[in-house]
């Protein structure tokens, strides 16, 4: 059951992103392969599947068109990724196994294609097929999201910084609840907006993406600690050879995972009053936290 | 006349950039000074002042809130030159005599500001005082105006691409319409949609925005040739130094000037049907034009 929603979702998404982004052969071409070199690089499209069950929850079927949300909600996902690995932030010359942007088109392209994915997600935004009030709350609760007041640029600006100075628990939580939550709490909210959801199931989504975006980032850091690069396809015990402050590193593995364990029981009660319209949301907050790769 | 209308646009929308972004003390620090530092430093604000006066010229009077648009340009227009000024792109020290984001806060941070004063203005666009239906309206306008297809984006890249084979007179075009008019059309059209114009009226300030904004970019490259480092307050002659394609090295001065002259009179004839109310957009296009910095 779950493995077909992720794989439907994922073909559903990936169909919708050939759909927006320019094509490979448009003017400047440079660009284009660029943006299409990083968004089509074996991401899993968490966020977009999350948005799309989320918008399924609240009204009962999959949405018609919201995986044209799901799509700019990656686009915005993969211009993160483009210009983190930029030398001058995490340097990063592989992900998921291939060269990263900067490494394949040069740096000047790399940042120009991280731009210009976030600037096609709001093109793209602005003309769902949901009404013009939706659209708008949408594109609000993207751009606070990934802002840098508690959103994603934020915590990218604080965990650079904690780079130098060791962080303690709340500096932590604070870098993983905005670099990472936030955007994932977004897909979701955006998703409930999408399918007109009521202001509180779109609240209690709200409180299931914090919940669940949190875990993720703490099992990301379990992970790096506990399995090798080959399990996760890019280069395990890296934050411990950075010294990069962790929960594994300040908590340990095990209250770590009862960190997790105690989100993953918070999504679940966000979502009590969903009734078994919650049932593939929970199944894939279950997915993301035990996951091992 | 004119004179105060640029004062009295500069200071409505400086106030509205004051308001809007969020300020320096707020955590993260670094990236809120950064973006800060980059949008008061000094800018003439053309571009808001623009939308500000084609919205008055439509609706008969100045739009209430429509600085917000005007500084959601200008956040834009800021982020452009961050990301332009990087090593990686032009690598300029300094703008308008004072040292460029990257000199001061590193490239890392740098690169965040740009991109959050990208998101800030597409959260300050979803929030604007008009209907939900001119919002979405207005940021597609702009997320295609500031694209990769014949948008701001693409024309940098163009223009990246140039430095390796001289462009010739369709490519050098190509690039400044990209580049530089799109923006400037975007920011005419939106305040033509804000004011609530007639679709034939937006249309027109389009034609009114693309003639002068290719004008605009025209005289610039007339006045690096022409004006002293000091009178323009940027190193004069580095387009010849770095034999890079304007307009004057491939059709001389006195076509170039023509050139301006006769986009200049495009743009009084696409405002015809205006009557008096193009008159303060006239008055601004001329402005434009003839400039001496």
């Amino acid at each position: 059951m779950l493995t077909q929603t992720l794989e439907d979702g994922r073909k559903l998404t990936d169909a919708a992103l050939e759909r927006l982004l320019p094509a490979a052969g448009v003017r400047p071409v440079s660009i284009h392969q660029a943006m299409r070199h990083s968004v089509f690089a074996g991401g899993k499209r968490i966020r977009p599947i999350l948005c799309l069950e989320a918008g399924r929850s609240v009204a009962g079927t999959l949405q018609e068109g919201i995986e044209e949300l799901g799509a700019a909600l990656e686009m915005l996902h993969t211009y993160s990724l483009i210009h983190d690995d930029l030398p001058a932030l995490d340097n990063d010359d592989l992900r998921r196994g291939r060269p990263t942007c900067h490494k394949v088109y040069g740096e000047a392209i790399a940042i120009l294609a991280g731009d210009a994915l976030q600037t096609q997600a709001y093109e793209v935004l602005s003309q769902l097929r949901c009404s013009a009030e939706a659209r708008v709350k949408i594109i609000e609760e993207i751009a606070r999201g990934t802002g840098t007041v508690n959103g994603m640029i934020g915590g990218q600006v604080v965990d650079l910084e904690a780079e130098r100075s060791k962080p303690n628990a709340e500096t932590l939580e604070y870098i993983h609840r905005s670099k990472t939550a936030a955007l994932i709490a977004a897909s979701v909210v955006t998703g409930g907006i999408y399918g007109n959801g009521s202001a509180e199931a779109v609240e209690n989504l709200r409180r299931f993406g914090q919940a669940i975006g949190l875990a993720f980032q703490i099992v990301d850091d379990i992970l790096d600690v506990t399995q090798t690069s080959e399990q996760l396809g890019k280069t395990a015990g890296k934050d411990i050879a950075s010294e990069k402050a962790t929960y594994p590193a300040l908590f340990g593995l095990d209250e770590s995972r009862k960190k997790a364990r105690g989100l993953l029981d918070d999504a679940y009660n966000s979502l009590q009053s969903f009734g078994f319209r919650a049932e593939t949301l929970n199944a894939l907050a279950c997915f993301l936290i035990e996951r091992e790769s």
